[in-house]
């Protein structure tokens, strides 16, 4: 590359019109095509499931031509499309709600289910705060860095109690940090919290903090039966590396989904996207799933252990998602850090600097495959050292 | 087909749960597979246009293997797509706002900007009322079928006078009939209507009512420079047939997209949507699409002229969308003809019995390709006289 700084400058002006994600891979090569990145560890997904559900998309649609009904025809209406979720997870059509993207049912859920008092951990996804009603107050609840970002539990309902929120969102494993808690934890947390109107819980990670077969009863999504205020939000993109088809879905209770189909949501979900559930509800498709799905968590707890013993001058903090937070502790930015990475070595990692309650110089850096993995450990060591 | 009448009762109960639209291909075919439908004339789309768009995908996304890109990544913000749509139209981006689909931007519009009364044209596409507010009233303004459905301007600026709406919906062409004005008459009623806050202009059937080159400025779209309740809706499926995708776009003050961005809308772009866009604003893609505009219009009028001829049992309208609605004047009823055409004749055509304004026997035909609406008027001249 001749000018780096040049580049720089039209990074850094990217990144100010860009709000607060980083900007797409498609953005960023159109606006400034002298950049090359070999290694997107901004995004977070399984990249063996991405191959895998490509692969049947060529099978069944490329190859034979289908792709063009699937592009072409008004796609099925939203509860068509819970059919197939519901055959996978075993709750009743009437309580799926498919959203074009999760972010497009945060939305929803902020605009609809929320009212005066809406209660965010912090650090979180910033569009939970970004998005919610004029009139709505927020109250943040900081997750502790002297405790890696770990929930205290007894301490959150403390808080929860104190502050009489009518909705609250917890997103388990957390984005950015990765924090998790398990199955028990959720049921003691919704247990001490009946007066919350709707209790957001968004489990777009939780496919990576799992490691046995048993995903779906691991996953709160049942505890919808129990918890009339239960909404569980849940992306398809991480899972599966989709993002550019759009696609996820939500539990609530059915008069809450009824409420949104009145109001809309008739057509949005895209034709591709109505191909990924019903492929996704094919116990074949689970099965060979399966096995990617843990591969990329043994790759990934890997990859989180060989992090962590660079040392000392990066923090690896715990964490259940596909993805770390590396505190920087040598004096360097992470802007420094990020753009290092990216111009001399061709990785994109987060630069968390704008993420609201994570004070200090972070990172966050995800999991790819096996050998784009060893690349980026290699790159840290030494942009660490710098 | 063994058991028509066992196909009859499926059917029955399939539009009994699909609300006030036809069910989709992919939803019929999935439940009733007996059943063949080798037309769709359902469908409001210009083939050769689907033609045309599917051979760049194929060229561009498939032959290349960048359709994954366009899967795997997160799409571009809603900006940066309103960046291609405002290349090609001639309009500051920030008046620009991408929906997921025309009906996203409907939804949006009546939740965000439709306050306290909507006056609605009957017959109407029935999102215009179904997605609306629950404090929100509608009155509605017939049109007269004695006037062949033609909005009479003067008489509807004075049902505007009387009845004091802050909202009104025109779509032009209409759906379901057809009906047109030219932008001298907009440009008259947008004059009369200033204290209507939110005056919306639906044109997802325009590039079907103009014939010449100069299809941009006989929009309403440039208008929104000078009235400032101006909203202007298109949907894309029509002109590319490519509902499945899922692209519209809105005209409307900057402010209003400011708003409406500040509460969501993030990646409510799909990838291939996005890729739809891009395409859309290149030149060269502009010139062969507006060939084939221009030859599909032409066999459109043809096949409308054709349609008419078939008497004395059938009476149809004027129209200058892409379709026709038929009045059948010997007795029999929309569902008879509907099923007939479909089961004996393989053609599939919206049965308008539940379309509010629309009394009598009705049905809407849409104008496919050159060869398959030589098919459906042989079906049609058969069915009629049944």
């Amino acid at each position: 590359m001749q000018d780096k700084s040049e580049v720089i400058l039209k990074l850094n002006k990217l990144k100010s019109v860009s709000g607060s994600h980083s900007p797409s891979i498609e953005t960023l090569k159109q606006l400034i095509p002298e950049i090359e990145i070999e290694i997107d560890a901004c995004f977070l997904s399984n990249p063996y499931a991405t191959d895998f559900f490509m692969s049947c998309l060529e099978d069944e649609l490329i190859k034979t031509g289908k792709l063009r009904e699937i592009l072409e025809f008004y796609p099925p209406q939203n509860r068509d499309v819970a059919e197939y979720v519901s055959s996978l997870i075993q709750l009743p059509t009437n309580q799926i709600f498919i959203g074009n993207g999760a972010i497009e049912i945060i939305q929803a859920v902020l605009h609809n289910f929320v009212s005066k008092k809406l209660l965010i951990v912090l650090p979180t996804f910033s569009s939970y705060y970004e998005f919610i009603k004029e009139d709505c107050e927020v109250v943040y609840y900081q997750l502790k860095k002297e405790n890696d970002f770990i929930l205290d539990v007894d301490d959150f309902l403390n808080f929860v109690k104190t502050n009489e929120p009518d909705s609250v969102v917890l997103i388990n494993p957390n984005n950015p940090n990765g924090g998790f808690f398990d199955k028990k934890t959720v049921v003691k947390i919704l247990d001490n919290c009946p007066e919350v109107g709707s209790f957001i819980i968004d489990e777009s990670f939780i496919h990576f903090a799992i490691e046995n077969n048993d995903l779906i009863n691991e996953s709160a999504q049942d505890l919808s039966k129990r918890y009339e205020n239960l909404i569980v939000i849940k992306s398809m993109s991480k899972d599966f590396g989709i993002a550019g088809i759009r696609a996820g879905y939500a539990i609530m209770r059915s008069e809450r989904v009824n409420y949104l189909l009145k109001n809309g949501y008739l057509w949005n979900v895209s034709g591709l996207s109505a191909y990924f559930f019903r492929k996704y509800s094919e116990p074949d498709f689970q099965r060979t799933y399966e096995i990617l799905r843990r591969k990329y968590i043994a790759e990934t707890r890997q990859f989180m252990l060989e992090l962590e013993m660079i040392k000392p001058n990066i923090k690896v903090y715990p964490s259940k998602g596909n993805f770390v937070i590396i505190e920087l502790l040598n004096g360097i930015t992470s802007r420094f850090f990020t753009m290092n990475l990216l111009l001399n070595h061709n990785i994109y990692v987060r630069d968390c600097s704008d993420k609201v309650g994570l004070d200090g110089e972070f990172v966050r850096v995800a999991s790819r495959s096996f050998d784009e993995n060893r690349k980026i450990i290699d790159a840290i060591r030494i942009v660490q050292n710098l």
